[in-house]
């Protein structure tokens, strides 16, 4: 298994072989989710679980809240079937779960869910309803006062729906995103999405500053980890971005509060560390979206595929579904760190299916 | 992989199974190198870049301050291979450099590089012109504040001509030491090396101490780390010295020392562990050099060659080419206490050959 550079050179992830990290799951969910067909990242009519099961499958294997796993109508599992596959194969030292707004708390005990008294949010079509400037500071303080208790952070994210929630966020604040942002789907169902988007952006009024139009259009993932981001600048923590295109927006948030406050930060210690299939994602350019940031910043992508798999269900990653989530591609990257190959992988998530 | 013990027991390396190790690369120049034929550590002309490129592929995989790695006239590529293909089959906890020295800083950025504002020192023919009373001080103290993050810390070289420095070192001692110390060649060039020694042991006269005498003839890797080593006794460091006979130099230097002090010392926390062709070498006698020291001390070797190979630069090794270099040694036996076996080590060091 091979590291790609998407951004910047190899020495972070070269300096971060054979150490420990801490796989952080920040868990999410916004109504936008239960408009039909808008998401596949997850059961339909129970999507509100997806973060939930998630969690409980990341941590003890099995998913307690419901009797399955999160499997799209096509049958895609949930990328955190990877995750989990590296875990068992070399396990990182800490999982802790962000409690982001969930209507589920994950059945599982011993493992340390942080609490912030975040609501879930509203469908971002009538308006998200998120108090955007608590919610970010609640990030900043959370990363601010955070001892990592290993090397680093691994933060990755669980919310159905959230591709559309950050590309309306990213649009929000005026960036040119058209055609850059991801989805879980294949074959993306564009004609909701966009009418949701539009819908979202219709919300937004003249004078609304960063955080009214966020309060609006955006997800608590989003803003909290746009604050946590900039909490562990000053607490020093090394912290990756497991994800994609909604990571991308976290660090786009982050863009954008700086340059309103005219701040600067040294981005050394953060990084992104995505999958192949998302890198490679013909529909949308996350190397585009990371060009756009007026901080430097470290990105990588393995070149895992399930080229070794014949399992129908696990071929249709190498098709372009489901693509990313749940730190999958974090995780890929954190196994090729620690001599962990991709037969390995593959053979586990493999045994996961039966 | 096998190890076998040189000196002492085996109870050392038994307690070192699966703990954590900082791999720490001693890197330094000698203008003795820029004699014609002197060593074939290293590209001609550019010897004094060896250890740079060294450092750079260990940490990060390429060389960047120069186009290629370094590369014998014969063709025998650096043992720095070996120390990188551990790194990535069983990585080592931190890695960190010791600037001892050096034209070229190498260009990494997130690797710990230690500064202690010391220069390349002079060819040994004509005085090497080391402070060496500082050069000393310098390893004492940085060794009785070093605070090792992991179990142990394994102590590497790269220096060109470095065994011509050593073997200089220990017969200005007054040690006897005829045959005993090693060579990059396989053949070695006797009359340039002793040429070099009898011009070096020339200009030391009848009443120089021994810092008068490391001053003239030895080199600044040999004096910081026979400082380092004391200053480990002190914070209780466990130190392995990574290397051969220019490492069995650094010991017979505290020796020294110790005798004039009249100091004991206990040199439990500290060991030696090189490779097989360093051990079995008929050339040189690692075991009698260490038999000379007035403590104990544990030594080890790995049996791991190039059986499995049929790369013909690989092969060198067998035949007696370089033998160690770059911690080789002491990557083996680290790799051989963490369960990887001599057969992935071959397949990986082929991989960087291509």
């Amino acid at each position: 298994m091979n590291i790609d550079i998407i951004k910047g050179s190899n020495d972070f992830i070269e300096s971060l072989r054979g150490k420990k990290a801490t796989f952080m799951l920040s868990m999410s969910t916004t109504q936008t989710c239960n408009i039909q067909g808008i998401t596949q990242a997850g059961l339909d009519g129970l999507l509100h679980l997806t973060p939930t099961l998630d969690a409980e499958f990341l941590t003890v294997g099995v998913p307690r809240s419901l009797a399955n796993l999160a499997v799209t109508p096509k049958g895609v599992p949930t990328p955190a079937l990877i995750t989990r596959a590296v875990h068992l194969l070399h396990p990182f030292n800490h999982i802790e779960l962000l409690n982001l707004g969930i209507s589920n708390i994950p059945k599982v005990d011993y493992f340390k869910i942080h609490n912030f008294d975040i609501k879930p949010s509203e469908s971002i079509d009538t308006g998200a309803n998120i108090n955007a400037i608590d919610i970010f500071e609640k990030g900043v303080e959370f990363g601010k006062a955070y001892e990592c208790k290993d090397d680093y952070v691994i933060l990755a994210e669980s919310i159905p729906a959230g591709t559309t929630t950050a590309t309306a966020t990213a649009m929000a604040l005026g960036y040119e995103v058209e055609g850059k942002f991801s989805s879980s789907f294949k074959n993306v169902p564009d004609d909701i999405k966009k009418t949701t988007i539009e819908k979202a952006l219709s919300n937004i009024q003249k004078y609304d500053d960063i955080f009214a139009k966020l309060s609006k259009v955006s997800d608590n993932m989003i803003i909290f980890n746009a604050g946590f981001l900039l909490g562990c600048v000053y607490s020093q923590t090394k912290v990756v971005l497991a994800g994609g295109t909604q990571m991308a927006a976290v660090l786009l948030v982050l863009n954008s509060i700086l340059q309103t406050m005219e701040g600067h930060i040294s981005s050394k210690n953060i990084a992104l560390w995505t999958t192949s299939w998302l890198y490679n994602d013909e529909n949308s350019d996350i190397k585009a979206l990371l060009d756009i940031l007026s901080f430097d910043i470290n990105a990588y992508a393995t070149d895992f595929t399930f080229k070794y798999s014949k399992h129908p269900a696990l071929k249709l990653y190498d098709q372009g579904e489901a693509k990313e989530g749940v730190g999958a591609g974090g995780s890929l990257v954190y196994a090729a760190l620690n001599a962990i190959t991709a037969k390995e992988i593959t053979a586990k998530v493999e045994s996961f299916l039966g």
